[in-house]
C-alpha cells in the first residue's frame, strides 16, 4: 500500500503541475502514514500481550467456578451433636474424645470412690493422685502434643520408624532438598538427646558442627548438599531407653522436625522345645489349692491318666497341707490363707516351660481336654493368653475403656470382639474363663496381685488390659468336679471352711472396688 | 533524518533535472529506509527480550559460581573405613550398623555356640530360629522401614504423636492442603486398619466414603476442603493394640502418608502408701536361704534392730526349713533345691508393697544400712532398680549390645553411664550389686528364670536389658556376714552342703552359657 502510495505520490507527481509543494506534502504523509502503521503494529502486539498476561493471571488467582452442577457454597459448620451421637459408636459406647467419662447408675455397676469413708477420700485422693504422677513420669506420659509437618517444606525427611539403639549410631535415611536455587546453601541440622555428623568427605570448611548437636552444611551445590544429607548420621549420647528424640532441618526459613527414638530392644526370653517337642518340655500345669486335697487328688488323677509327665505346680496355703505323691509335681507351701492371687502369682513365678496352662483344683480332665489344642494355637498366633472351656462355659468378655479425669471407665461387655483367622472354634476377646493356656512370660509379666486374697477373676484381665492379647476356644473343654458336699466327714468339714472364705463378704467386695479405684486409677464400672 | 532525506529527495528534486524518475528512485529508498528502520528497532527489542529471558533462566537453572573463595568443587566420596572407624566409637566398642557383630577370642569372653555338643548343634540352630521367629511376630517385628516424606508435597499432617485407642475414633491433627489452584479438588484418604469421616457437615456429594476406609474430598473450594481436613476422624476397627495403620492423603500426584499408633495404654497398678507414708507400707524386704538357717536368723536379727516390723518374704528351698519366729515374716517352703533364681522369683511373686528390697541371707543391716534413702531415690526419679553397697562394693557394670545375624553380641563393662542427676552418690549403669530396692512390678515384670537354679547374678540384668532403668547409689551399706566357717557343728555340716551346691561346675558353667545362646538369642560376650 505505502509503495502503492508512493507511486501515486510519483504519479501525482508527474500528473501534477511541477511545484515541488504538493509532491512534498504527499511524501510527508506517506510518512506519516508508514510511521502510523509501524505503531498500530506495535501498540497491536503490547496490547495482545498484556491482555494475555491479564488473562493468566485471572486463572491463577481467583476462583473459576466451571459449568458443573455443585450446589451454591454452603455455609462451613459442623455436624450437630445429635448427628455426632449416632457416630462412634460401639456396644453402645460412645467412643469419641471426651473429658468426662461416665457410668450409668444401675445395679451391677460400681462408682468406685464410693468404697471409702467420705472422712478418708480426699486424703486418698490426695494420694493418689501423687502416685498417678509418678506412673505417668515413668511412662513418659503425657505424650508431647502431635508432631506436624508444614505443607511445601523443600526437604524430604524421615516421618516414622526411626530407631537407634542407647549410644549407638544410625544413618538417617531420605533427608534430601528440592528448594530454589540460590548461590549458596545454608543448611542446618540440630539434635536434643543426640550428635550429628555425616559420612560425606568434605572440607573443613563444607560441614560444620561434625559430633556436636548442631551440624552445619555451607555448599554453593545442591548436588553436594543432597549427596551430605543422604549421609547423615545421628548418635545417640543420653543412656536412656525409650526417649524420643526431636531432629529438626533448616533452610532460611523452611523448617522441618521428625522423632527418632532411641529405644533397648528388649532381649528374648525363649524356651527350648527340645528335639522332640515333648508336651512336658513345652507346657507347665499351674494351680492353687486350699482346704481341697481330696479335690486336688481327683484333679491330678484325672491329669495323670492323659498326661502322665506333665509338671504340675501347686500352690497351698491350706492349714495343714497334705503330701502330694507325684514325682512331677511341686508343690510350694504358703503361709496358711495368704490367698487366692498371692498363690497363682506363686505358682506361675516358678514356671520354666514356654508356656503354662492354669487350671483350678476342683477340674476334671476328660478326654476332650487336648492341651496339644490350644499350644498349636499359640505357636500359630500372637495372643499371649488362649481359654478354654469348662463344662461349656467360655465366659468370654471384652473390657472397653474409656478416659476421664478422675480416673477412667472400664465397661465389661459379655463376647467377643472378632474371630481368630485361622481357627474356626476361637475368637478374640479381652477376658475368658479360669482355664486357659498362656505364654509364661506374659503372666509374669502382669502378674497376679497378691493383694486379692479371696474371690477374684476379672481384676486379673483389667490388670492385663494394654499388655494382653488374648483369646477363646471352645472346642477345648474341661470338667468340673460336682460341687455337692464330700460323703467323708473329715474333707465335709474342710468344705466347709472353704466356703467360709470363698464368700465374697461385703468387706471384701469393699476392699476390691477400693482397690480398683486406688491400684487402677479407674472411676467406675459397668456390665451387661 | 527521515524528513531531511525527504527534504533532501524534494530538493533534489529542485535542483536536478525534471525526470520523475530519479526522485522516484530517491523516495523508494527512502521509503525502504523507513522500513528498514523500524524492522531494526522491532528486531532490537526482541533480541533484548530474549537476551532477558535467557539470562533469567540462566540465573534460575544453572549453577552461579559467586565472587568467593570456594575451593573448586572436589569430587563427592565418602569417609574411608580408616576414618570411620575413629568415629562412633564407646568404651572402645564401634556402635556403628554392622551385618556382624564380634567378640574378642579372650579368656573370659565367651562364643555360646561352643557350649553345645557339635553333634547337637544343628538341630537346636533349628529351634531356636523357630522360637525366635515366633518372639519377632509377637513383638511386630521386623519393623516396616522407615516412613519417608518427599519435598514440597503441598499437605500439611501430623508425622508423629497420632494415637488411638482400639475401637475408639479421634480427630486427626493438622491436616490442611496448600498447593496450586484449580477448578475441583479432589482429595482422597485412606486408612488400613480403621475407617475415616468428617465432622464437617457437607451436601453428600462433597464427601464421598464416610465412615469407610477411603473417604474423597469433591470440592471446587479450597477454603472448604481444608475446613473439611481440618475436621477429619480416624476409627480404630481392628482390636488390635500395638498396632501401626498408615494413613493416606492424595491430590493428583502428589501423596503423603502417615501412621497412627492404634495402642491400649498400660493399666496403672498403683499402690496406697497409707496416710502416714510407714515404711512397711511402701517396702517389702524379700531374700532366698538355702541351708544357712543360723545365717537367715542372724540377717533377720539385723532388720529388726532398725526396722521392726517391715515385712521379710523368705523363700526356703532347703532340705528341712526350719521354723522362723517372726509374726512380720512370711515363710514359703519350697521342693528340695529347686534353686536360687526360682526362690528369688517365688519371694518377688508375694511382694504387695510399692518397692521390694532384695537382700543375700548372709547380709547384715547396719546403721548405714537406710532403706528410706533408696526409697527416696526410686520416688523421685524414673529408675525401675536401684542398688546400693555391700560392705563397700558396688559391683556397677554397664552391658552394650551389638547386633548380629547368628546372636547379638553382648558387652559387659564395669562401671557406669554417668551421673543421676540430684543424687551426688548415684549413678546410672546397667546392672549393680545384690543389694537393691526396686519397683515390684518392675521386677516382676522381668522375672527371675527358674532355669538358674545355682550361680547367677549379671543374667538378670541381661534379661532386663530394655526393660530396666538401673541406678546405684555408694551411700547406702549394708554389711556382709565374715565367710568363716562357724563354730557350731551342724552348722558348719549345712554350709559344707551349701558349698557344694554353691560351687560353679562345669557342667553349670556349660548349662549357663547355652541358656544365653538360645534364651536371649546371643552370640558371644566380652567383658573387661
Amino acid at each position: 500500500m505505502t509503495e502503492e502510495r508512493g507511486r501515486g505520490c510519483g504519479h501525482q507527481l508527474r500528473s501534477l503541475d511541477s511545484t515541488g509543494q504538493g509532491q512534498e506534502s504527499c511524501w510527508r504523509s506517506l510518512r506519516q502514514w508508514i510511521h502510523l502503521k509501524w505503531l498500530l503494529v506495535f501498540s497491536l502486539l503490547l496490547v495482545c500481550g498484556l491482555l494475555l498476561q491479564v488473562f493468566r493471571n485471572l486463572q491463577e488467582s481467583q476462583e473459576y467456578l466451571p459449568k458443573s452442577n455443585f450446589p451454591p457454597p454452603f455455609a462451613l459448620k459442623l455436624l450437630s451433636q445429635e448427628e455426632l451421637r449416632k457416630l462412634f459408636n460401639y456396644d453402645g459406647l460412645w467412643l469419641f474424645p471426651q473429658s468426662q467419662c461416665e457410668c450409668e447408675k444401675q445395679s451391677g455397676n460400681y462408682i468406685f470412690r464410693e468404697s471409702y469413708n467420705k472422712s478418708e477420700l480426699e486424703a486418698v485422693k490426695i494420694r493418689r493422685k501423687a502416685e498417678f504422677e509418678h506412673f505417668r513420669r515413668r511412662e513418659g506420659l503425657p505424650h508431647p502434643p502431635p508432631m506436624l509437618a508444614q505443607p511445601n517444606i523443600p526437604f524430604g525427611y524421615p516421618i516414622h520408624g526411626v530407631e537407634v539403639m542407647p549410644l549407638h549410631t544410625i544413618l538417617i535415611p531420605g533427608l534430601k532438598f528440592d528448594g530454589t536455587e540460590a548461590p549458596l546453601y545454608k543448611v542446618t541440622l540440630k539434635a536434643l538427646l543426640g550428635t550429628l555428623n555425616t559420612l560425606a568427605d568434605t572440607p573443613d570448611s563444607e560441614v560444620l558442627g561434625r559430633g556436636q548437636k548442631q551440624l552445619t552444611i555451607l555448599t554453593p551445590s545442591q548436588n553436594r548438599l543432597n549427596f551430605i544429607l543422604q549421609h547423615v548420621t545421628y548418635t545417640s549420647t543420653v543412656y536412656q531407653s525409650g526417649a524420643v528424640d526431636i531432629v529438626s532441618i533448616e533452610f532460611g526459613s523452611s523448617v522441618a522436625k521428625f522423632p527418632v527414638n532411641i529405644n533397648q530392644p528388649t532381649i528374648p526370653k525363649l524356651f527350648d522345645p527340645g528335639p522332640e517337642r515333648e508336651l512336658r518340655n513345652l507346657v507347665t500345669i499351674a494351680t492353687k489349692t486350699f482346704l481341697r486335697p481330696h479335690k486336688l487328688q481327683i484333679l491330678l488323677k484325672s491329669i495323670r491318666k492323659y498326661y502322665p509327665d506333665v509338671t504340675v505346680i501347686v500352690a497351698d496355703d491350706s492349714e495343714k497341707p497334705e503330701k502330694i505323691d507325684d514325682i512331677y509335681v511341686e508343690h510350694y507351701i504358703m503361709p496358711f490363707g495368704k490367698g487366692w492371687f498371692a498363690g497363682r502369682n506363686l505358682a506361675v513365678s516358678q514356671v520354666s516351660t514356654k508356656y503354662v496352662l492354669w487350671v483350678d483344683d476342683d477340674f476334671l480332665f476328660t478326654k476332650t481336654t487336648k492341651i496339644e489344642a490350644l499350644v498349636d494355637v499359640l505357636e500359630k498366633t500372637e495372643l499371649d493368653v488362649v481359654g478354654g472351656s469348662v463344662s461349656g462355659n467360655v465366659f468370654q468378655f471384652k473390657l472397653l475403656m474409656e478416659q476421664g479425669e478422675d480416673g477412667d471407665c472400664i465397661h465389661k461387655r459379655s463376647g467377643y470382639f472378632h474371630a481368630l483367622e485361622g481357627f474356626p472354634s476361637c475368637v478374640v476377646t479381652s477376658g475368658v474363663v479360669n482355664f486357659f493356656l498362656a505364654h509364661t512370660e506374659s503372666l509374669q509379666r502382669v502378674g497376679f496381685d497378691p493383694r486379692l486374697q479371696r474371690v477374684a477373676h476379672t481384676e486379673f484381665f483389667i490388670d492385663g488390659l494394654g499388655s494382653l492379647h488374648v483369646g477363646s476356644c471352645s472346642n477345648v473343654v474341661v470338667n468340673h468336679q460336682p460341687r455337692t458336699q464330700s460323703s467323708d466327714s473329715d474333707q465335709a468339714t474342710l468344705e466347709k471352711a472353704y466356703s467360709r472364705f470363698r464368700t465374697n463378704t461385703q468387706e471384701q467386695v469393699k476392699f476390691k472396688l477400693s482397690l480398683h479405684y486406688f491400684k487402677n486409677h479407674l472411676q467406675c464400672y459397668t456390665q451387661k
